[in-house]
């Protein structure tokens, strides 16, 4: 079945996907973990038993802990103003992402997600109602906020809350590219720290990608946005993307043509058909090609293989070498309610990068990642978050 | 097992709480309504097959709904200011109560409830918190905040938000007084419109208990607080409390002992241990005691019955003509959540108490109230939230 979906993006998907969402009327549900039968028990999870528990839970997290479902839960938090592939489209178009990312947290991790959609757009706003409602939860989620607010936001709460908080279109998104980087540098017998990456789509995660990248092996990294490479002349730079410019040696103005010539690795995170088979030609020879625009990649794979690229990834689950958050977000939340860690640290996102590619036994050019149905991911991922 | 319970409020039914909250870790948990374990079921229900339900849900809550969890979720919003019994002991506290009510939604009325325990305590950041999440839910249920905020926090989300939103504390128990004393009034055979009632506790649930049974059939009712009777000359009275005074025709100065003499129904929302059975046959004849502060009633039930009361009910299980706003809240819900109800008026709740009523189908005086086990009190009760 899943073949069948290959070309089939656009209409077909979209009305299967909406018949299905309303046959089930939501993708998530609560259940009690108990039955609620006798008076007994009525006596005893609510009043008056539960005034022993709620008395002792009143000294704090620590003490609500082993009573409460907080132990196991999170928040996956938007506002809608960056949902992948639409953009801005508010609290009530995002809620069907958010409730997706519920569903798999619980399918994948048996982590009990709770999607909230924000009605609040500014920094300040969402910081305050988030950390507002931070008592009912174990861990946040920030997903789906436009850049470069969602930098602010994360690195507030981060700082504000005692509980572990990621922005998952960064991290998420840095850890699986990283997964697929080592992979793809064992299929080229490349060395990271010597190729020239070329990284398009200077949003949330392209700054982070080049983060966690530039970190990890300090490659010559190119930025470029939608007015080209990113480089000290430019006046239009944002915070983010003057952060940008220390991960980039080569800052000399110019086209995302210029920047992707002779280039070995190109990250595009950025916006469908954007590059040729011609513009892979003028890359290196070997080259890695992670076109992980979604839904439609920045260059189809084998118009890229044309182009004579020897690795190619997409964020697609029709292609070969599906590059997805969902390989890394279960798992790093996992391990991070599983042993007590208060802060996602870069260590942390190294570590998880490490144990995804790792999975993978016999790395060839179409198989550099392991299949998100891996049963084995999320205890690997949450053994190294600790 | 429940006649165990009777006697043994206290360290006993404390500890055997505390121990079974903490093999089950919490009382909730989120399920998937699907498996996920296929590609194609991860492409349907979350990237790319989502971007058409994503993209419809943009357009609001009512687009949204068909497609989404929020037509059978609802927040149960506490800032642990008022929990019963307990007082201010803030949202740790508040969150064992807050999921032993989700476990009661779910586990009586199917409803998937979400606890969200606030940081924040003052009337405006209330408020602004549960606008800023409310797209994420299809229900607001306030509970445990203290009065007077709570009457502003309720009156502005009712006014400010589309979606049904309660004060369980008022009118959940406004709602089930008024249902047990339709039938106590049978059993005594006496006319609630003729009756002298006294309240004791004008706090959130006094003060809507008072409005609710003055609007259904105008009884002349003294109300009173720690102080004494609530009465004009009185320079200590909150607005609210300034407002009972609409309903009591008799506002003499006075104390509690001559509030309840010759009254023929006292209504105890306050605490333990306050009346003896001495102040019991000050009362007229026939009189119905309701003494419904949890844990310890106002006055213990044989003590009431020595006093000359002829009906006598508490908030307890474990005595005969137990009121708890269990009886209501999962009915009143679930009521307006199927039937698209957008505000929970006076006339819901009038029509909810006499559902709650007519269940009973032989009044007697040890037995004027549906058991909270009842399978047949949400149905018909949702039946009536049109």
């Amino acid at each position: 079945m899943a073949q069948q979906l290959t070309y089939n993006v656009g209409m077909d998907i979209y009305e299967q996907s909406k018949k299905l969402h309303r046959e089930k009327k939501g993708k998530i549900s609560i259940v009690a973990r108990d039955k609620l039968d006798t008076r007994e028990k009525l006596s005893l999870y609510y009043t008056p038993g539960m005034g022993g528990v709620a008395t002792e839970a009143a000294a704090g997290r620590e003490a609500l802990n082993p009573y409460s479902w907080i132990n196991n839960n999170l928040a996956v938090v938007s506002d809608g103003s960056a949902v992948l592939g639409l953009g801005d489209i508010g609290p009530y178009g995002a809620m069907p992402v958010m409730e997706g990312k519920a569903m798999i947290f619980k399918e994948f991790a048996n982590i009990d997600a709770v999607p909230i959609v924000l009605n609040v757009h500014t920094t300040d706003e969402i910081v305050d109602v988030v950390k507002a409602i931070a008592p009912s939860f174990g861990a946040i989620n920030i997903e789906d906020i436009a850049a470069p607010k969602c930098f602010e936001i994360e690195e507030r709460l981060k700082n504000e809350l005692s509980i572990p908080v990621m922005h998952d279109d960064q991290h998420g998104t840095a850890v699986v590219v990283l997964a697929a980087l080592i992979n793809a540098m064992k299929v080229t017998e490349k060395k990271l720290s010597d190729c020239k990456v070329t990284i398009v789509g200077a949003g949330a995660a392209g700054v982070a990608v080049s983060k966690l990248i530039y970190l990890y092996a300090k490659p010559q990294i190119i930025a470029v946005d939608s007015k080209g490479i990113i480089e000290p002349a430019r006046q239009d730079l944002n915070e983010e993307k003057k952060m940008l410019l220390e991960f980039s040696k080569d800052t000399r103005p110019g086209t995302l043509q210029d920047a992707i010539k002779d280039a070995d690795i190109f990250i595009g995170l950025s916006r469908g058909n954007l590059l040729t088979s011609e513009d892979i030609k003028s890359m290196g020879s070997g080259a890695i090609v992670f076109a992980m625009a979604n839904p439609t990649p920045e260059i189809l794979p084998h118009e890229a293989k044309t182009g004579g690229a020897k690795v190619v990834a997409t964020g697609r689950s029709d292609f070969a070498n599906q590059i997805n958050n969902v390989l890394a977000f279960p798992g790093i939340f996992r391990g991070a309610l599983d042993n007590g860690v208060h802060k996602i640290t870069d260590d942390h996102k190294i570590a998880a990068a490490t144990a995804i590619a790792s999975l993978v036994e016999n790395v060839t050019k179409d198989e550099i990642m392991p299949s998100v149905l891996d049963p084995r991911l999320v205890p690997a991922i949450a053994k190294v978050i600790k």
